[in-house]
Order: structure tokens, then C-alpha cells, then sequence
């Protein structure tokens, strides 16, 4: 049975306003409620813990300061907005978090008018902050635009292109930094290190001085040079210089668990007539839950856990390994014997595998933070000089350098190799992780050659051919989660460019498999044969170049054919189509179907279930293929030429 | 005749080995014959001229004093670039400049060992740069990596992430910040408010000072607070503070015109064992040619023009408006009566027309730098707050911001207008500037309305059509260039979304045309017809919703069908094909082509003989149409089901 902790407070307020009738006294109590309610649902429904309980005491100030949801507050990320989520009317719902049906795991515009814009990709907060801020202004409405923003989000690009362009809102935008020093990985880079030195270089200003420096801050702007080096000095004492330089008015640093400090300060930027200013609140992962605070990766996302001993419910150990891991351990491996192999990771080294890599080429590893733009050209410079980079990113965060890859890579001809992970619907992080478009980005590019493994040993022979393969980019696609559990090949092989193969041999029905879904295509086949009609099954490996070869051969030899592959309109099926025309082969009669991802955005739930409510499961192969069967029409070209 | 002038110390120069050979003293007089030399070439073949005017100091400058091609010299945007080419073994080409089978107008690879990386989008060099300088580090080779950037590249998120990462390279990189406050448009936001203040702050260092300074920068680094203070001081005095607290030495400012002082300052840079090291060059764009100092803008991008008047030659007047006028002016009558209306571009108000809707409505006009992913998420926020955003950004940027149209536009269904400019082909820019995957990646998000007007009075419905259309995003694709001719609309009409038209009624043959093809659509038509083939021709106007109605007519009432497009595969005609597939029209036959551009990356060349080199004119149609009437093919289902 669920531990339901005590809070007398919490039960008291359904929406902020019912916050706002309490004293500030009583806001200490009502913040260890409300971390106590967040850690009893979090234990289980699993999800992002020590985000959210980094941010209780913000949280609580925030809305108890401003007037939202008039007040438009962004989340940045959107993966600390638990306790957010409980004190604005959906505490009922908590424990449905990131299940089938349930609450997102990120802020959802469509949930809840206090979610002012949805999230799940970093660093979109100050943007959109501005767009409400600017809307507001036009129209003379009241309501600022409020961004909350961890110190890692900070390190992509466009969280700078935004505060480059933050005077636009005047006082109507807020940036609250949350510096807690820890986003995923450890945060890397010349910000990063820019802000421990803020930190560690002062001390945390107690509540008259910064009330004090708050005030003469805010009530004028200083561009003469005897007061510029004043102002500087100050800057530094405090480390706001950077943001200063970029046109904020500057604020911390906070402790950011002091709600005797966050309220009166939030208070003075609510009133203040100068902007745009940026907060800067230093907060501790995991706050306030032991296990959490001792270890901020492992408790960054957990599984379901016991809130007693902080046990996580891994669920049975021993299974097959997943696929970031096998990417990661292969490419260590292949590089013991090739120094010219590097890996890239943008901020996310365990979900990518790069760690594995790390562990033993820590030199040859690169973190470059949440940036992917830079991690793509950055390969792509690289690659020109000579290495073998390869680019781990998932397939959702790949979409953040699209234009690298077409312009640096793409168009160069530059051998970057991309180990694509979450490649298709991911689960529980539903619609904003699912890598559902990659395939079209990417096969819609000359020079670019695109894999799908269909289970970890290709994965293994896919990232082998990519270290191979010097004459332009390459890439293999991946899902998220485990492998199949088969057998891991010894010695990788280089697998032949644009060469499919023939899984099952069957004479009536000819299934064109890309990816994972083979398993569910050979389950299909078995159903089908079972009906009479016999069916091959053929992994194609790769979706560009296609293996025309074998594509027009199983076209022509089978009454039927269906494309089946894990992405949305215009990838696979749509190129298989393509040739097909192309070649002429639909011309006198084609009973061929493409399988593909709805053209819907599916909300999260556990993957099996979106993969059978997409139609893309054996059942759905079956029925395509019986339907198209049953299908019944004229020669368009004879009624064509009659009409 | 051409203007040739005398060059004797450049007749002397072929490679950056033979500069070197020169004295010092002699690098005044090569300056300026290599800047005469740039005006003649653009005088004959128009192109940028101001940017690299401006860089003829500092290109001398570089090549003198680094080892160049080992040095990896990487340009910003790369337009910059002519008399680096000049001195770099291309001068006997430098009058072919942007011309088919010329020169390209950009850094490329494969034209010389000496363009380290090719370059168009901006903001790329520094992560270039630093993948050449880690590569060398890692593989113990000399050489270091060398960015010059200009001030408004840095505007963009890409350079901040590849800055924050800049450590990695220790010594080996640098970047040369070359300052001419003055990109394309002047430069927008906090960091050039920045720059402004630095170099208006301070004066320029005499080079006694200059080198003190860099001395006592470069052999240490200080966290101590008291020396701290002091490097504050300085940082304020001459405006690196932000740079430095990225992690880099800061150098400057230096005049970017004065050789005396740029040599020995690169000299020092490049014997300095620390860095990363930022150089801050203060330059002015036409630099020693009075029409293109008196009018930066009007000579970033010069027709052929007179040397000694300055006039360029535009060519007759009079001509149809170009597409982006048509669309600025429409949307600024549009805002007339409608306060929603704001419009967006990112660094580009005259390129997409915004300049016209600025003019008439300056305060919902935002020019927010080279920052396209900041533009997409801030239209974002504008739109949840209920305006109405125009995002006018050029089809090849627009890849920039992909992730940001994916997750905060199109997952939230918010309506963000895309207005894209130079969709197609675009000529004398070349592959890096052609607008050929928008379809592609636009056509597969779900919620998408994606338009494509046939001429300019189609751009005034569909603008207007964007406007009303608040249910979710939509976007407008269209040409670089000019309009056909045809007059435009009194009122601009809304369109019914997912709604073709039929241009011309006839039996045989059915061109489904997307796009401004629809005029060679027509030519074909006429061609087919005198041959006996009655040819239908229709303008689509949606690549998404399609018209299903309109289609399945057409396929199922011509003996042949050919889909037309401006865009590469997986776009219209892909969708085109994925729609008769799932509507088994394909089943019984359907001689169905798609016409779209070739999977190779086409180099520049007038836009006419490109896409006539595509197969995209009228007698490309007309051949796709023959061929296929002619090809004969066996029925696949009853070949199959004998197989």
C-alpha cells in the first residue's frame, strides 16, 4: 500500500489563488507538504524526481508572488513541474503521471491554463517567456512572462539567441535561472564553470543587502565609466556580469530553498518597473529526500521506488541489453583498434551509450552540454580532418541540428556517422520524445545513408559499417529501450550499402520490414501462412540507399506487399512508392500498402500499446495485408482511357 | 572593356607560401592591390562585395602570418571569402564568381585545399574550427583552427554553443572576431549593444600596449579575487569581459584595417602556448571603395556594376514584383485592420519582405538576429497569447529552427504562419541556399497546413489565408525572384484549406502541379497536346492536407499522371503516391510519376538552366510523360500470384 503522507496545508489549496489566502508563515510547512506529496506520487508512478523536488520552494513562491496563470510561467524542460502540477488543480490526478491516459511528465498547454506552453526539449522557456511578454504588450494586457531555466538548458544556443533579444519585453519578462549545477550529466563547458565561480566566489546575500542592491539595481542603468566600474565590481562580487553584459538586470545569487529570501525578492522583480531581469537561484537536486540528494543522476529519473529506503523497483535485472548500450560498448570496442574513432554526446552520456565509450577513450569522448548544433559541425570539422566521429544523439534532439546536418555535413559530403537513438515512439515521455520524423529528414538528403538495425546484433554489424564507411554520412536508427535478446556477433561485419535481406521466404504475401518491427512482421507472417497465404518477410537495413534489387524483385513476385517501419509519413514506405513509380512498377497493377506511424502527435503510454494503437503490431500487419487482398478496383489505366 | 588594374606585387602572389616571400613593409601596397583586384572581379560578376572589402587587411594578415592550409583557416557564412581566394590559387577564376560551372560564392571544399570547411549558413566556424583543432590535438599533428566570425553571425545560438565549448581546444583555436556592425541588416540585440559599448568604451590599443597587454594576459590566468578585480577593470576597458568569462583570452579591440598592428598581434596569438584566444578586429564593410562605404547595404550583394560610378546594373525595371514584396506588402494591408498580424524575420527584414510590414507597422515588426530557432519558439508564445505571427524566414534557414517548428509549433498545434521565401532553387547562391527539403520535412509533422502559391496573385490569397487560419500551423513555400506577371487580387480571398484547382481540362494526361511549375506545366500541356495527347492540368496549392477528391479524379481519369514540384523526394509527390497507395488506386495500374529534384545537391547556376538540368521545365515534363505513356509492363498481381 501507498505511503499518503499528512498535509493539513496542501489539502487546503486546490489552485494558487487558494495559496495565496495563506500567511507567510505558514509557507514553510505548506513547501514540506508539498515535497512530501511529490515524493509519495513519484514512488509510484517512477519519472522525473530530483528536478522537481529541487524547485518546491520556487514553485510555492512563484505562484504565491505572481498572479498566474495571468502571469505566464514557462518551464523550461518541463521535467520539475510535479509539484507545479499538484497546486494547480490536478493533485488528483498526480499519481496518474506519465501512464496511459494520465498526467504528461512535462507542462501540456492542453491540461492545464497554468501550463502557459508545453515543454520537454530544453531551452525553449525564454522564447516563448518573450512571445507572452511581447503579446502582452502589444495589447496592453497585464501579465508578465516568466521563465524558469536550469543552468544546463543554459548552455544551448538558443537560450542566448533569446536573452540577445530579451529588451524587447521591458519589465514584462522574468528569467529565473536555477542553478543547481547538475542537469543530467554534469554540465560542461565555459558557462557552466563561469557560474560555479559566481557561486563559490560569494555568499549567498542575506535579505537587507539584497533587498538593498536589488533596489539600486533595478531603479536606474548606469553607462558612465566611473559607475560602469562600480557596476562591474559589483558583478563580480555577485557574478552577474555575463547576463548584465546581455542587457539583464541581474539578481543573486538566492538560496533558492529560503523562502525568507525567494518571497520579498520575487516581490521587488513583481513591482519593479525596469527589466528585463534575470534571478539567479541556487537550489540542490533532490532536495529534501535523502536518497535523492546523495545521488542526483540516479534519481535524475527513477522507476517506482520505496520512499522508506529509497529502493528503486528496477524490475527484474538479466534481460537483453539495451540498444544505447550495445551502440556504446561496440563502438568502444572498435575503437581499442582505430584512433581515429570519437563520440559525441550532447548532454546525455548514459542514455546515448557515450559513457561506455568514455570509460575507455575518456579522450576521445565529448560531452559538448545541451548543444546539439555545435555537436553536429563539430563532428563535421572533425570528420574533415580526418577522424571517424560519430554523433550519438537521440532522434527527437537530432531535429536541433537539422540544419547542421544538411549544410555541414550533408551538402560537404563530410563522413559524420549519427547513432540515432529513440528512434520511434519512446513511452512514458510520449509525444515530444518520439523519433518519429528522422527518417524523413534525413532520406530526403543526397549523399546520406540511412540504417535501422532490426535487432541489436545488426545494431552491432550497423555500427561497424559506419566506422567503414569514409565516402559521406551515414546514419542507423534505433529505439529506445531493450534489445531482443539475441546472440551478440562475435566479430562485427561491414554489411553491404543498400543490401537488404530475405528473413523468410514465402510466395503470396511479401512483408518490406524496416527496423524492430521484424519481430511483429515474422509474428504477422505466421498468421498469414497459418491462413494460406504464404508470406516472406525482408528486412531491408537500410532505408536509403534502398536495395532496389531486392525491392523489385519482392514487388513482382508477390500478390501483396506492405511496407512496415517505426516513422511517420514520407520515410520508408514513401520511398519504397517512390521507386516503385519511378520504375514503372505500379503501372500495370501494385497491391502494395505503407505502414507507417499515424499522422497524429500519440501521447505517452507504455510502447506495446502505442505500437498497437498505431496499427504498426502483427494484428495491424495482418489486417492491412487481408484488406488490401480484399480490395477491389479497375485498371485505372483501361477506365483512364475510356473516360 | 573590363577595369583591370595593376597588380605587380599580387602578379607575384598564386598561394599564401608566396606572400610570405614578401616584407612586411611591402604588405601595405599588396593590400590594396589585392582590394583593386576584388572591385574588378564583383564589378564583372556581381556578388558580395562589401564583406570582403572589408577583410582585405585582415586575409592579407591571416595568410601571412599562419601556415596555412595546415593553419585551418574556416570562414563565417563565407561571403567574405574573394580575396582569400584570390590569394589562394584561384585569382585566374575569380572572375567566373557565382557563375555555372564558376567559382562558388562561398568557402567549398572541393575547389581548394585552402577552404577548410564550406560555408553559407552562418555561425558555423568555431565549431568547425574546434573539430579541426581537436582532431590535431588528438592526433599530435600541428596546426591550429582558426574562426573568423563577424559580429552579427554571433548573434546566433550556435556560435554561444560552440564558444562555451572552446576549451577543448586549448591553444589551437582562435577566433577572429571580425566587428563591422554591420550584417546584412544592422545587427539586432543585447551582444551588439555589447560590442557597441566596448569599442566606442575604449580607444584602439597602440600596438606597444597591445602587445603589453596580450603578454600579460596570455601567460596566466587569474581566479584570484584581488587580480580578478583588476582583470575586470581591464575587461571594461576595452570590452572583453563576456568572452572571458566564456573561457577566452580576449584580445582587442584592433583596427582590422591597420597592418602594423594586425601582424604583430597575430603573430603573438599564434606563438602563444594558451587559449582559446579571441581576436576583436574592428573593420568597416567596403572598406576602400567610396560607394560601398557611403551605402553598406545597398553593396552587401552588388549587381555588376560600374568601378568608377559605383552604378550597378539592375537590369530593366518594370518587371513583375518579387515574391517577397508581394508578400510584405499583402501582409502589411492585411495588419491594417488587424492588430493580431506581427511579423517575424530573423536578420533578413528586405530579403522577406518584413522591411515593407515594418514600415508600415514598426511595432509588430521584429528583427531578432541570425536566431531562427529563438523567432519560431518566440512566434510561438505570440501565438498562444492570440496574435496572429508571421514567421518569414527562407526555406533553407527555416532548417535551423526544425526542432522548434517540431516541438513548440506543430506538437502544440499552435498557429504559427510560416512565410518561406527562396523554396526551390535559388540560382547564383548555389546548393547551400536552395530551399529543396522543406516539403519533406514540413509535409510529415501532423497538424501542418502546407501551401505552395503557382504566382504571386495565389501568395496574396494564401497570406491572407494564413491569416484566418487560427486552428494550428500553417505555411506558405515560394520562389526566390520574380512573379509571373499576372495582376494581383483587390481582395485577397481566403482559400479553403486542402482545396486544388483545375487550371486546364483535358483527357490523357494529368499534370498535377504544386508550386510556380505550373507555368511549364502549361507549356508541356500545350507541347501534349499538339501531339494528340489531351492534357488536364491542376494546380494542387496544398502539399498538405492534399486534395484527395481532386486526385483520386484525376488518377482515375487519365491514362498518365505526372505530380510537379519545386522540392526534393519525400515531399508532394511522395504523399501524392502514400494516398493512392492507401486508397489502393495503385491495385489495378496507374501510370504515376513524380517529378521533383535530383538527389544531388546542384551548384549555383541561373535558376533556369538548373531546372532545366533538374528535368523541370516543360520538355522535361513532356519527356516524363512520354516515357511513361510508353513503358510497358506486365500486371503484377497476376504475375505474382502465378510466381
Amino acid at each position: 500500500m501507498t505511503h499518503r503522507p499528512d498535509t493539513p496545508l496542501l489539502d487546503t489549496v486546490d489552485v494558487p489563488a487558494d495559496l495565496r489566502k495563506l500567511k507567510p508563515g505558514q509557507l514553510r510547512q505548506f513547501a514540506d507538504e508539498l515535497r512530501d506529496e511529490v515524493i509519495s506520487a513519484v514512488s509510484v508512478t517512477g519519472g522525473h524526481l530530483g528536478a522537481g523536488l529541487g524547485v518546491v520552494e520556487l514553485t510555492t513562491a512563484i505562484h504565491y508572488v505572481f498572479n498566474t496563470p495571468e502571469d505566464r510561467l514557462v518551464w523550461d524542460v518541463g521535467h520539475q513541474c510535479y509539484p507545479h502540477k499538484i497546486l494547480t488543480g490536478r493533485r488528483d490526478r498526480i499519481r496518474t503521471l506519465r501512464q496511459g491516459g494520465g498526467l504528461s511528465g512535462f507542462t501540456k498547454r492542453s491540461e492545464s491554463e497554468y501550463d502557459a506552453f508545453g515543454a520537454a526539449h530544453s531551452s525553449t522557456s525564454i522564447s516563448a517567456a518573450l512571445g507572452f511578454a511581447v503579446a502582452n504588450k502589444l495589447t496592453d494586457r497585464p501579465g508578465k512572462g516568466i521563465a524558469v531555466i536550469g543552468d544546463g538548458a543554459m548552455s544551448a544556443g538558443m537560450a542566448y539567441e533569446a536573452m540577445n533579444n530579451a529588451e524587447q519585453a521591458g519589465n514584462r519578462l522574468v528569467v529565473i535561472l536555477n542553478d543547481n549545477d547538475m542537469s543530467i550529466a554534469p554540465p560542461v563547458g565555459g558557462l557552466s564553470a563561469y557560474l560555479a565561480r559566481a557561486v563559490s566566489s560569494s555568499e549567498y546575500l542575506g535579505l537587507r543587502s539584497l533587498a538593498k542592491r536589488l533596489a539600486s539595481k533595478i531603479h536606474r542603468r548606469v553607462y558612465n565609466a566611473a559607475e560602469k566600474a562600480e557596476e562591474f565590481a559589483r558583478g563580480m562580487a555577485t557574478g552577474g556580469t555575463l547576463f548584465e553584459e546581455l542587457g539583464f538586470y541581474y539578481v543573486g545569487p538566492i538560496d533558492g530553498h529560503n523562502l525568507d529570501h525567494l518571497i520579498p525578492v520575487l516581490e521587488n522583480v513583481r513591482d519593479s518597473d525596469q527589466g528585463p531581469i534575470l534571478v539567479h537561484v541556487v537550489t540542490k537536486k533532490g532536495k529534501g529526500y535523502a536518497p535523492a540528494e546523495a545521488s542526483a543522476d540516479k534519481y535524475h529519473g527513477v522507476a517506482k521506488f520505496d520512499v522508506v529506503t529509497g529502493k528503486q523497483d528496477k524490475g527484474k535485472g538479466g534481460g537483453p541489453p539495451a540498444y544505447q548500450n550495445v551502440f556504446g560498448e561496440t563502438l568502444a570496442k572498435l575503437a581499442d583498434s582505430d584512433d581515429r574513432i570519437c563520440a559525441i554526446t550532447a548532454a546525455m552520456p548514459s542514455g546515448t551509450g557515450v559513457d561506455k565509450f568514455n570509460q575507455a577513450h575518456p579522450d576521445r569522448a565529448f560531452d559538448v552540454g545541451i548543444a546539439e548544433q555545435h555537436a553536429v559541425t563539430f563532428a563535421a570539422g572533425l570528420a574533415a580532418q580526418g577522424m571517424r566521429p560519430f554523433c550519438a544523439i537521440y532522434s527527437t534532439f537530432l531535429q536541433r541540428a537539422y540544419d547542421q546536418v544538411v549544410h555541414d555535413v550533408a551538402i560537404q559530403n563530410l563522413p559524420v556517422r549519427f547513432a540515432i537513438d529513440r528512434a520511434g515512439l519512446v513511452g512514458a515521455d510520449g509525444a515530444t520524445h518520439a523519433g518519429s520524423f528522422d527518417l524523413a529528414y534525413l532520406c530526403t538528403l543526397p549523399n546520406f545513408v540511412v540504417m535501422a538495425p532490426s535487432d541489436e546484433a545488426e545494431l552491432v554489424h550497423m555500427t561497424k559499417t559506419c566506422v567503414e564507411h569514409d565516402s559521406g554520412p551515414i546514419a542507423v536508427r534505433y529505439p529506445r529501450g531493450n534489445g531482443t535478446g539475441v546472440a551478440l556477433p562475435e566479430v562485427p561485419e561491414v554489411l553491404e550499402i543498400g543490401k537488404g535481406r530475405i528473413v523468410r521466404q514465402g510466395k503470396k504475401v511479401a512483408i518490406l520490414s524496416l527496423g524492430t518491427r521484424l519481430a511483429e512482421a515474422l509474428k504477422a507472417a505466421d498468421t498469414l501462412d497459418a491462413k494460406g497465404l504464404s508470406t516472406t518477410v525482408a528486412d531491408l537495413r537500410f532505408a536509403k540507399p534502398l536495395d532496389e534489387a531486392l525491392i523489385r524483385k519482392l514487388l513482382t513476385s508477390h500478390e501483396v506487399c506492405v511496407t512496415v517501419e517505426e516513422a511517420a509519413v514520407g520515410g520508408f514506405g514513401a520511398h519504397v512508392l517512390t521507386m516503385a513509380s519511378d520504375a514503372g512498377l505500379i503501372d500495370a497493377g501494385l497491391k502494395l500498402r505503407t505502414m507507417r506511424l499515424p499522422d497524429i502527435f500519440q501521447d505517452q503510454d507504455n510502447p506495446d500499446k502505442q505500437y498497437a494503437d498505431a496499427g504498426l503490431d502483427a494484428a495491424g500487419i495482418v489486417d492491412t495485408v487481408l484488406k488490401a487482398l480484399r480490395h477491389n478496383s479497375t485498371a485505372v489505366g483501361e477506365a483512364g482511357a475510356i473516360a
